[in-house]
């Protein structure tokens, strides 16, 4: 890009200041927000995290801690990582985890990786927005994925290069997704993989809120499927899986895991090198500390206040919404996903609904790369008490049932 | 990249396990090492860092510094760098600065956002090799930039545009710049000013050792004297400014930060939410609290360190090198950059040091986009006592003089 070019696109992509006024909305006391797909702050691990700092900083660690770190990770947390993925039944050694800065740099350097512009990459209809954000950069088009229903491979490599490109891989999240909160099932599982043989193409599994699951059977990763099907090793694998400790243990410290074969983990070492050195050592210390010691039982009692208001959520719902409204029940996670009758929009509703019902939500179509889906929205039940849940809802029930009569 | 490359380049790439080689030599304990360019982990403010961590994880920051923030970056940190911005001479606001994960990621994106495949960036010959690092990830050509001598933008512009690309920008490290230790001189400055206005082109200023000057009188940077010419208006600044704490309080944390025109950095911001969201939120605050409380003190203690340590290499190169030897006597930083006579080879030198003297430190091919430079090696003196410093240099200055009169 040129500076010229730059200085010309301003006024058409200030995102950032969008985000900032809308932020300012939802800051207004009165305001039930839905809108933020972030963990409850009230929930963090806080006195854990000032011991493993202390520990880190006030010991024979303090130096290392502060200090230059190799760019695949902090060599304690790789072995940890490895072991929990072990026990879902991903045969990964510590050389096949690298860490990030959050599982968005993942999508990130993966995008970096593998597209080129005019390639396609094959996504959920509707899909993670910040997968789409973190691909854009690297031009690829679009194409719908959708395991159960999609064509095989050679139908869609001829799409590919139709367009001008090639398919260079499926992304897709598969536990409560971010913004449905749907889960992906075995059976659509077990044809991505099929799909990704045929076309030569790899699978970026996206794990982010794996751990949340509140009740129903825990589906096998994609990448324990494959790794399965290819005789336990995972060398021979082509899903990507990537992690977070953003949903589980804290977001703000920026550190997130990719597990993959060796020749991938290198090519995204070497680029994690030129990009940004490695993730910050002291939160990788202090991350280990608090992971070893305190995993489960933590990510047992968010899982417990996140069921919850997932359950005071889906009865309010039963309650206010009225006729031609449905909604996903999902079996973990942070989001409900909301379908409207057609003729409603949920960009316009949230317009309405900030304005009268004082409710706040995300509209669906941005979750869509094609731009569809104008009459969903997505609910978050992550951050509010199981009151102002049931008042929420409540409240954007009546506007619902009102919009619809007008 | 399609999967099948990733698997067929593997084995010409494996960097990461080259150095993971070559820290193991250098962690042998009868190596005296001047080749990591790395601050030296004694003089980290560790209580500083062990206060300011517990302050925030203690006290009512704890949920804000373990949560999501904004891509732009902590404000109260923005504000400390602007206020030392305009300590020497740039106009900026806390919304002409973006935080990154070290400066190192400032290149990154600035990489991304202006070259496309063929397109030229100018660079010094030598040059740092984290920067061609992050701008070969987008495929430009490189041309020698010599302020000094450099022809004026057209013919620039030609030549770049008879390559199938156009110039872009002028990279340049000005103060005691890895790896040479050299400081870009006023008149050098200006003129890249001049040429930068001429081919319409942008100026990447890394001023990462600009606060390690230990004496000679300070030059004002690019971007200083950028902004007088052009009335104080930053906005209407073609330079770039990258900062960072790695040099003075810690690179652990990953925390830098770029000073641009506000257009320019709306556009950073963009591509930092699509990459990694923003950096670690809870270092932000912790070095917040740092640098505010704890910097020119702080940094006035390393300086003093680091000073010594040059002037006993300097001392011992004078001493102990042989004719035909010459080297830089930088005014700050971390390097010292000798030229050996035109036969000599760094890298076959390394070898030597390594087996028989036990002293190491990086040949100087490796700096230079265009692989000359065989007959220099880079001098690290920042992380050696002056003790080693004055036997290492003795031991080199033996093997040279060996390798002279061989």
């Amino acid at each position: 890009m040129s500076l010229k070019e730059i200085f010309a696109t301003r006024a058409t992509r200030m995102k950032a200041s969008e985000i900032r006024e809308l932020l300012k909305l939802l800051d207004q006391p009165d305001i039930i927000s839905f809108a933020g797909g972030i963990p409850d702050p009230d929930l963090f691990p806080k006195t854990e995290f000032a011991k493993a700092f202390a520990d880190a900083l006030n010991g024979p660690m303090a130096a290392q801690g502060l200090q230059y770190s190799t760019s695949e990770g902090y060599l304690p947390l790789r072995v940890w990582i490895a072991r929990q993925m072990q026990a879902i039944g991903i045969p990964a050694t510590p050389d096949n985890i690298l860490i990030t800065s959050g599982s968005q740099q993942a999508l990130d350097y993966l995008g970096k990786l593998f597209l080129s512009p005019g390639d396609t990459a094959l996504v959920g209809w509707p899909t993670y927005l910040g997968a789409l954000g973190a691909f854009n950069a690297y031009e690829p088009h679009y194409d719908k994925l959708d395991p159960l229903s999609n064509r095989t491979g050679p139908d869609y490599a001829a799409t590919a290069e139709a367009k001008g490109g090639k398919a260079k891989f499926a992304y897709l999240s598969v536990d409560f997704a971010n913004p449905t909160g749907a889960t992906v099932s075995h059976a659509a599982r077990a044809r991505v993989i099929d799909l990704a043989d045929e076309m030569e193409i790899a699978v970026i599994e996206d794990a982010a809120y794996q751990s949340l699951r509140f009740d129903g059977e825990a589906i096998p990763p994609i990448l324990t499927l494959e790794a399965a099907r290819k005789g336990g090793n995972l060398e021979a694998c082509r899903t990507i899986y990537c992690g977070s400790f953003s949903k589980t243990l804290s977001p703000g410290l920026r550190v997130g895991w990719v597990v993959a074969a060796m020749p991938v983990i290198s090519q995204l070492v070497l680029m994690k090198q030129a990009a940004d050195l490695h993730s910050a050592t002291l939160n990788q210390i202090a991350i280990t500390q608090v992971a070893e010691q305190h995993f489960d039982s933590h990510v047992a009692t968010i899982r417990d206040a996140y069921s919850a208001r997932r359950d005071v959520m889906l009865k309010a719902l039963t309650q206010h919404m009225p006729e031609g409204v449905s909604w996903t029940k999902p079996e973990g996670g942070m989001f409900i996903w909301v379908t409207l009758p057609g003729q409603l929009d949920g960009a316009e509703l949230l317009k309405q609904a900030l304005e009268s019902a004082r409710v706040a939500f995300v509209p669906g179509h941005a979750f869509f790369a094609d731009g569809s889906g104008r009459n969903t929205i997505r609910l978050s039940f992550s951050n509010s008490s199981e009151d102002k849940i049931a008042e929420g809802i409540k409240r954007l029930g009546a506007l619902v049932s009102k919009a619809i009569a007008a």
